[in-house]
């Protein structure tokens, strides 16, 4: 048998003890708060039919697919097909030699699920989904092939409360994880429709003009003016639509300017928008969501991508590491899956990026390696079974408690044993607090220690 | 785009909140008697190198792999070289096609991280690991493709109170999730191995003749009988084995047994192994293990696998699905990959049988399909701020609470949404209690209702 020296596959990670006590943690702040805003967990197979994934990713998207190679006759079906074909590009070798997938996102296995079960599920639907999936991207800091998506959304309701909702549960998230200076940018995908309109864009140069304007944090105000230039917009449509998106304030403020001093508030839509986010400011008022962690910032485009109403993103000005948590309002493209027009609202977490913020800002940070409380001594046979008893009482008080698993080392080495783990409390159970029925507690941080009765050691 | 029809992968899952509320509860409980032993979280990758799986499952094993195929330019080479073999067979064609697969179990993962991380590890190191597998069987009722597996392991000791521990462990876990009437059978490799030797099987036949006994459950004594007939092992001989293997009785008298009945106590390694199970049955005491919970079964096989020491499986009498969790310890296998011997313990609990007893015996059962507690009513715009608000006072409170998402919807249809969902009380903020600031409470089982102040409500 071959031995093994090779590491993870390259762009996946193992997670060993040491990492986990944060990342459980963080995991089960997230679900916990879920929860309680009502949204419940689902999990989909890590494997999906190709025919549900592609058509759904772009072609970009679909290259980096992690497909399932088949098995038995049907792969040597494949092959044969493959060799007797004329075409047997990347394409065609794909097509013949497989028909699974690994997950690539968690919207389209929610759509399928959506789908599937539209009978069984009660409408309005609140899930979240947090499972890795899986994309053949290339390697970088911060990139990887393999890694966790966090989804929240809501099916089955057109009503803002949910948007308001779903930022007060962000608002809550991150609060519980310790960020304390965040913004959560919120802007609405219609109401910049309206302001290109309204403004003079013409019809041909407004996904051109969104394109500049999602770069503004990029490139800046001067760079974005170039890249209209660029694109053919006039100079002075060009120069309302910066005022437009430069318009800063508390976000009523924003709302009452951009009545004033643009053409939003008569265009049918533009005016439906902005009352849409003056109902969303006042629910978020009465979901006790402090002012100064949301603005209104009309300059926000995510990209171009499927939403149809708010959308919003969140950074943290100490960890420029991009949005923390993001989403909206997309209510037409479950409907794309399911042939029904299903209205639908999402918040995306960015696991990684909330790790490397954390560890940018110090947050979470613990002094030990591992989740054990206690390590139990084990000095020579004749005291493993008092060690054991003295174990399973701190249990049973729900102290997670090793007993340290060499009965034949010295103390010396299992006192090491736990400082390099990081185990804070040190339980000895030698000759003589065996016969006495007693218990030595040490406290590994201070040095401290104390001879006690069983009773009370616990 | 097509539309989805399509369900869930072959042989693999969709787990919906229903299935979750009692799925992500008995996985919290492992977790949690793991960590309480002081077992440590560890998770890999969902994809391997090819050379770290092959050689390891056998050649039906491989034949199951899940294999991610080549993608790009490797792809390319791969069809190149697969057209222009002579051989284009099912080997040759996976070999050319993919270097990369999906974990088949946890125990080569386990082992490669020890080999990789042996410098950083302590020694002993505990760890659990709960992940999904992938196996492309034939899928049939109870056996499927994608399936959780729950490895709970010890490296780098060669205590027996290891063993003790496991099963102490194993019996608070099974005890946790409901079981009342379960058994450990408990066994040791080495002491089966000197059974056949002192009781005279001949080198030979000693595999065919465990590989009789190890079916005794399925093909009963009479069965084992005519099977070592047909081995060709002496009738006096397997007189005398089966003799061996009957032996009942607590713990302790099966020993004394053995000594007196068998030539097992003058055999140097038979009488090692005797002393193991003394020890471990005198840990199990100290740990407060009742002996109603295990026996020393002297027909317990598990197979012809790697184990080397103390073998165990658990079996429940009112739920025949097979062991609920087993292992024991196999002292060779890591030091097979990293090329260095390592001591292990394990003990691996099956996830999918445990809930399918769990279901028999009716353990496990809630009320409700949701771990939603609390639906507040949304009674037109005008009223979501002040349900927003109850909401919030609700979850500050610890309650999980769901705010109906469609505020022109009547009352009527949100009762009957949080009727079907299971959705134990229901929080009415209509105009009289907004304008009261008062709340109406129905606990939706009993119909009785009340309305209260926001404080009293909470």
């Amino acid at each position: 048998m071959p031995r093994i020296t090779p590491g993870a596959v390259k762009g996946t990670r193992d997670y060993l003890p040491r990492d986990l006590v944060l990342r459980n943690r963080v995991f089960a702040q997230l679900r916990e708060t879920f929860e309680r805003y009502g949204y419940e967990p689902l999990e989909t197979p890590t494997i999906e039919r190709t025919d549900v994934l592609e058509g759904k990713y772009g072609e970009e998207g679909e290259k980096l697919l992690f497909r399932i190679l088949r098995r038995g006759r049907d792969l040597d079906e494949g092959v044969a097909k493959l060799v007797a074909a004329t075409d047997r590009g990347t394409g065609a070798a794909t097509r013949l030699l497989s028909d699974e997938a690994l997950r690539y996102d968690l919207t389209v296995p929610f759509a399928r699920v959506v789908a599937l079960y539209q009978n069984e599920l009660q409408m309005p639907f609140r899930r979240y989904q947090i499972q890795p999936v899986w994309r053949a991207d290339r390697p970088q800091k911060g990139r990887f092939r393999e890694f966790y998506q966090c989804d929240v959304d809501c099916v089955g309701s057109t009503s803002v409360s949910i948007e308001a909702e779903m930022l007060a549960m962000a608002n809550q998230v991150l609060e519980r994880l310790g960020f304390e200076e965040f913004t959560i940018r919120i802007n609405h995908r219609a109401l910049l429709g309206a302001l290109m309109a309204s403004e003079g864009v013409p019809a041909g140069l407004t996904s051109a003009t969104l394109v500049a304007i999602d770069k503004l944090d990029k490139i800046g105000p001067a760079g974005v003016r170039a890249d209209l230039a660029t694109a053919g917009l006039e100079d002075v449509v060009a120069q309302r639509v910066m005022a437009a998106i430069s318009i800063t304030g508390k976000p009523a403020e924003v709302v009452a300017r951009l009545r004033a001093e643009t053409q939003l508030g008569s265009d049918l839509a533009g005016d439906a928008a902005l009352r849409d986010l003056e109902a969303v400011f006042g629910y978020l008022a009465a979901l006790g969501v402090p002012e100064t962690r949301y603005s209104f910032d009309v300059s926000t485009v995510r990209g171009l991508s499927y939403y149809t109403g708010l959308i919003f993103e969140t950074v943290a000005p100490g960890a420029p590491v991009g949005s923390l948590c993001s989403g909206g309002r997309y209510d037409r493209l479950i409907g794309q899956f399911t042939g029904r027009d299903l209205p639908c609202t999402g918040i995306s977490f960015g696991i990684d990026r909330i790790f490397t913020a954390m560890e940018i800002l110090g947050l979470g940070e613990t002094d030990t390696t591992t989740a054990t409380q206690a390590l139990v001594s084990t000095l020579g046979a004749a005291n493993v079974g008092a060690s054991f008893a003295v174990a399973q009482a701190l249990r049973a008080a729900g102290i997670r408690t090793e007993v340290y698993a060499d009965e034949t080392r010295a103390l010396k080495g299992q006192l090491s044993f736990a400082a390099k783990k990081g185990i804070p409390l040190l339980a000895i159970v030698g000759d003589d607090e065996r016969q006495a029925q007693r218990v030595t507690l040490r406290d590994l941080r201070t040095g401290q220690q104390e001879t006690l009765s069983m009773d009370n050691a616990v």
